[in-house]
């Protein structure tokens, strides 16, 4: 009981019940599939909830982009680290959870890259975030000029940074060296960017934002989660493919994508992987990637440094889904990656397409939506691999022709 | 080149090169140390880097502190899910990374702690940071209490949601109400802070900060990190133990400690769950915890619940350990939990007898410098285990105090 001259107490239900129904109204509240992918069967699984028992679906929006999830010599890897020595690290890096595995690990990133050192992480999203806020911190006075399009990690490791951002617009170089030669040539700058965009599907233009960086005396940051172990002769992203990683000051990369399991991590120069180790609290601070899922992303780096296979296959893969989902007048969106994402531009509508394709085909494709793209641009984003096969398109794109008619959504132009 | 009169071009190198110069000098550079536990026979593990092929050392300071990591249950767990379903999830929770063993890992937590749900994240680190930062945002204007021996992941949070910060004395109740009731009673508020301070071995005045909670209508958040698995009679950690769990707006806690594998979590009302699981970028944007470690941690949390067999030993081994030290004169530290933390008080101090530990004894203590502690309060911390046996606690203590006299190290008064 409050006095009726003193203010009503904070009402906590009412905020954060209407902080709900923002997302409800909105059309963007999200729900979680329940699944269990079945390994040696990707990109098959089982699907929970809403259903009587397990239901089997096919999987379209993995991120384990090459199925190495369910490779062999993973699951091997990882078996023998379990029994070797056991489930986790049980420490930080620097109190007792410093695996052999680590340090081999670093040095198969490192080599991957090109590059003399590389760091582990819990996560890419951590590797982002620790590394750029903590390069932000040691440079006094850093501008990092972000591209607008940058994945959400490293918008909290720049604005965690303290440092004045300036965002550039997507791969516009023009734009981006206006912004630079701005700027006092006698401050630090960093250029942070991705090479490839997964939900636009394109690639930067890395050499010539390198020239930039060169001619206004820039560090480079560039995210490849969305590359490392796809693109280049090892898998080394697209900054291998094109022959530009000693260009570039840091590259990121994940393991819980292409790699297929869990982690992320950073390469570049001795000196900086030191900096980072010593100083990022994201770092420091956490007990370290359990030897299990570290032993399977080493394996699965060294695998794909030597096959060309699964990058092959799912070359070949995006290129049929492309192909026959314009063929069947979808709106399949511009791209020149492996990612196939298909513009539907309102998220409930997005929402009706992926739940209709659950319940009525066993077809699994999550509705992508704000904040992860902006208002407006909702769509579905379609991850073929090496192990979709043709009969598995053609069911795909004969019901997702099926719903654009029963929805009467629009056809590609 | 540049012109004379223009300003020097930044020298990236030499400003990370004195960034690390500075670790140097005050004697905390970190060198981790290269070690595999051996399952089945933990502490033993086997360190490499700096001898002649990997030796055998006994670990005294691992964070898996029931030995969990090595349990039968536990390694079973993840070998059948990493058969069942590979390696990694492939996805964020929305985007296909929603496995059912999350799904009941949450359901699992949630009644530990006595809650309505529960959220996994992929460590306690990012789980502080992302929920104190996110609940800072959706709560318009909230101020927030933060015991100042506060880990730095809820540091962080606390800043990153830009909330203001009322640091109080540790565990100091008459300081916290004193902030309490200074501010307008129409702001909201919370109050964060730990059950088991890690480094000084104390635990909180849970039910009396409860009761300012009460008064002056705040929230509360608590990590119960370097509790749970330990406390209580199901492991809910001290909130368990003392039953006040429903007196806590949101407990947090680890999957990586006590329960020996990877990941963190909070469990609270499902509303606030669903808050955070909507709008925490750190909850989102991430590959979602491997299935493997998920399963692991299911047995774990399922075994403990079950048995006081672990906690039991531990809590007798901790008891004999403190014991033996301050018998043999050691300056332990103060504790009333399953910490013994010895005072060195110097960084260059404590890592000197680390290394003279590992190198000549073959035990592995890994010295507590800043910052992960005060500048001046350098230490020792031991964390015995139930697999620790008397054996083992002759041999440290009798190193130690060799140790102690060569260095000629301040002895208890």
């Amino acid at each position: 009981m409050h006095s009726a001259d003193s203010p009503a107490p904070v009402d906590y239900s009412r905020v954060f019940t209407s902080a709900i129904d923002r997302l409800h109204a909105e059309g963007r509240y999200r729900v979680f599939i329940d699944i269990l992918r079945n390994k040696g069967m990707f990109p098959n699984a089982r699907c929970f909830a809403g259903h009587n028992g397990p239901k089997p679906i096919t999987v379209w929006c993995s991120n384990d982009y090459l199925a190495m999830g369910q490779h062999p010599k993973v699951i091997a890897a990882m078996e023998e680290a379990l029994h070797d020595v056991g489930a986790g690290s049980g420490g930080t890096r620097n109190i007792g959870g410093n695996t052999h595995y680590h340090v081999d690990l670093e040095g198969e990133l490192a080599d991957l890259h090109g590059k003399d050192g590389a760091l582990l992480f819990t996560s890419g999203y951590v590797s982002n975030e620790a590394t750029l806020a903590t390069l932000g911190k040691i440079l006094p006075g850093c501008l990092i000029y972000s591209d607008e399009l940058n994945h959400a990690s490293m918008i909290a490791g720049i604005r965690n940074s303290g440092c004045e951002k300036r965002v550039f617009r997507h791969n516009d170089l023009a734009h981006l060296e206006e912004l630079l030669a701005a700027d006092d040539p006698s401050v630090p700058k960093l250029i942070a960017f991705e090479s490839v965009y997964s939900m636009d599907a394109d690639i930067a233009p890395i050499a010539e934002i390198c020239d930039l960086a060169d001619k206004y005396n820039a560090l480079t940051y560039l995210d490849e989660v969305h590359a490392v172990g796809m693109y280049g002769p090892r898998g080394g992203g697209i900054s291998d493919r094109e022959g530009l990683a000693d260009r570039l000051t840091i590259i990121e990369g994940t393991l819980g994508k292409a790699f297929g399991v869990m982690g992320g991590y950073i390469a570049a120069d001795q000196m900086i992987i030191d900096v980072i180790r010593s100083y990022a609290p994201g770092f420091i601070f956490t007990t370290s990637l359990s030897p299990v899922l570290v032993a399977g992303a080493l394996a699965s780096v060294r695998h794909l440094k030597g096959s060309s296979e699964e990058r092959d296959g799912q070359q070949a893969a995006a290129a049929k889904l492309k192909v026959m989902m314009a063929e069947a007048g979808l709106p399949v969106m511009p791209s020149t990656t492996h990612i196939v994402p298909l513009m539907v531009g309102d998220p409930v509508k997005a929402k009706k397409i992926s739940d209709i394709l659950l319940a009525e085909y066993g077809v699994y494709v999550q509705p992508i939506n704000y904040p992860t793209v902006p208002r407006g641009t909702e769509r579905l984003r379609f991850t073929p691999g090496p192990a979709h096969d043709e009969a598995m398109m053609r069911e795909l794109v004969d019901a997702l022709v099926e719903i654009w008619g029963r929805l009467e959504l629009r056809r590609a132009a």
